[in-house]
């Protein structure tokens, strides 16, 4: 159980926004996060939304990345669609190349892939669906995905760069997988505090039974999600940012 | 009326199937054309589509451009559609950017851009949609367009190199604007070959009144449209690729 | 001049949310307002959206009532698409149908239609788009728009009921016509309720150039519009039920 | 292993355009057809599609029914999505108000609902999503289905009428299940009228592993589906019907 060995960083949803529907508070968010993972049309995120979330991690020194999701605006990329392994590969080229194509107009260049929501699960569970994911994504470009669960595997396999997530504002279940709710639930600030700690210091988290279940990171970058749906996110990426923050400077990281 | 200055290309566009539902004969129009432009998602062409696009215009060689189109599948982007400037350049960025990742995939580079149906038309006559298409195009990728248009004006202002287009199976009106049939009507294959031999001979048209209508070309290189879902594309495409191999080998251009 | 010669009553467009996208705060506001406009599907209003609504119409008493829209979940139904007649018709059948069902499934019946956004705009000043838009309305079903427009006079070359409609937080042209703003803005309550006391009390309002336009309001039934996505939407409508309340009561219309 | 005891029909799915993307041969098939599949817009078959068809219903003295499918146009309608309950029952209840709305306004009334593609395939497997379906559709409204599945357990369920469904052009497994094939193979006509005798002379196929499956039809009226995407449909159906007829009226069936 030991503690990160390098910087850890924070990842956040952004451009989740449609048309007229809104997203997240990603305006309050962005002055306290490092990586964005934005999304790119398929189940949030119009052109529009893109182009002014590029602008907005620019101006913000955020790294940019893609959240690429299934091809389900209604169900906000959370409904299981089966895909042909050509069709989810095909989708990944799509948006991460639209996507990158924002980022060059500012001189920028693409920093992730990360799978979103329904996608993301089935990377985690279905070898398939994640070598069909990964064959999609530039060689060069990272991707980040829960360890120790096929999306690590498949990354593996395909000679990309993964960063080991953790997730500030999600339970875990005894065997490292995610407790999937459909509405996200209220969190007290101070369990934030706790399950981040335990996550940077222990590489590590307390299942929903009380359990110690501890991840084998490997020499993996790590970095903590938070929501940007979750009640009262503003607050639950602040505290996690402190802890992080807190951790880096203790360790020297820079 | 002097005969085009430089070799005659033949563009198609192609791509235009939509998950289960047919598009043209791409199939057997491959081994006829020069350039394609490829639909990018909007009015037509999934990712599974332009996978497969791309990689048939590299086997035989064809020169694969974007074809952007307004975001309607239900009216296959020929139906009007008021954008914001911010859409309208965002939309181009996306779609051309989707292309360019499959594009890369292959060892490919884009050849071109030439925006689809209505989007095309509204670029010919309004100046704010053509600049703000233009906008949204990378600095070194050429345009195909209509010449004499706000879309060749927009082009020029935004340093694009352009492609001027005549069309093999388009009437055209006294000002020389296309004559737009909702349903395309049929060609006589003789109609179809003294139609591209007068663009390529003289750079003028008859129109449907029996004027010629003459051309400015300026130095813009000179590309022939065909459509592919024209009734009887295939022998109209083949019909003008005699016609215009006939002209490049004559003046010489190789 | 004179008062709003029968029971004014109060309609609000509802179940705008879509998927995980929400809408306006409809549970606050179904306690006071007399009319629902539901959203179908096109421009907002998935089938789960629909049947909720519905079911809380039912629960408050509310009069429902279709409020179909342009086929552009993006656009929210507010961009301009041009459509012809033959499609505007079959959009208007298909979206009342929709709704229709939902509402047998309660044992309730259609109270009216009220075309949404843009395409109320071209119900208002393109009469082509009005007579297809009043084709597509089962003749016993009254529609409720803006007066002296094409759309009272196509309502009335159908045979439609035709509902008068005042905007309690839009403001007006000299001609009748009304302020479009693309993003609504703040009104004062006491403007609200000078606003909606001079429409019922003088059947005219008090223009943006502070001229009055008084309507011809024959006699057609009239009821004042709220917008659920209004900057304190909540409060303004909980203002124009005290004037309309007031005012119905004063004139002894039950 | 009985002949069927009622006057068989034949069913085909039709409508199945979508905007400028063309559907199957409907025009041909209108002559030889008993009862019609509508698609309804979630897979294919947009509103002006869905006019289009009712009226060539009307015309042909076909029986009308609906034809919903899962929302996935890509799709259409093939691809597996995972929907809650709620979510089916109202996606049904609104398909089917959309086509009854265009049948009421030609004077038809709706004949039957027949589940499309994969959500068929879902109500044969899935008992859940089968009751959800059910759940959507009006209580004097007939269901075409698969005997022997969770579709007629959840039709008796919720008391609806079942039509016991054979397929001309589909081959079966040795459980009674179709064979699933993802682009539908030839058949030679001799084959499809050996297919459908057996299957009205006695209530049995031969599976592709030469064994004889028998199906207990109970007293459930039977109808045979033929498909308009299948290659060469147009003389499948010929075929169909001629056995079908000459079945009917050699049992008296009028």
């Amino acid at each position: 159980m030991p503690p990160i060995k390098s910087k850890v960083l924070i990842n956040v949803d952004l451009g989740e926004a449609y048309g007229n529907f809104k997203g997240g508070p990603d305006d309050e968010l962005f002055p306290f996060i490092d990586q964005a993972n934005i999304a790119c049309g398929f189940h949030a995120g119009d052109p529009v939304v893109m182009a002014r979330t590029v602008r907005a991690c620019k101006e913000f020194n955020i790294a940019a990345g893609a959240h690429p999701g299934l091809p389900d605006i209604q169900g906000f990329g959370r409904r299981e669609l089966v895909l042909s392994q050509e069709e989810h590969t095909a989708n990944i080229v799509y948006q991460v190349g639209a996507l990158k194509a924002f980022l060059e107009r500012e001189g920028m260049s693409l920093s992730h892939v990360k799978p979103h929501g329904m996608l993301y699960g089935l990377c985690c569970r279905d070898l398939d669906v994640a070598r069909a994911v990964m064959a999609g994504i530039p060689k060069d470009i990272p991707v980040i995905g829960l360890p120790g669960t096929c999306m690590e595997t498949a990354a593996a396999e395909a000679g990309l760069t993964f960063w080991a997530e953790f997730f500030a504002d999600v339970r875990y279940n005894n065997d490292g997988k995610l407790v999937i709710e459909r509405k996200r639930l209220p969190w007290e600030l101070e369990d934030v505090r706790k399950h981040v700690t335990q996550q940077v210091e222990e590489s590590s988290v307390t299942s929903v039974d009380g359990q110690t279940v501890t991840f084998d990171l490997k020499d993996n970058l790590v970095t903590i999600c938070c929501h940007s749906d979750s009640p009262d996110c503003v607050n639950i990426v602040k505290a996690t940012r402190e802890v992080v923050d807190a951790f880096n400077s203790k360790m020297g990281y820079i």
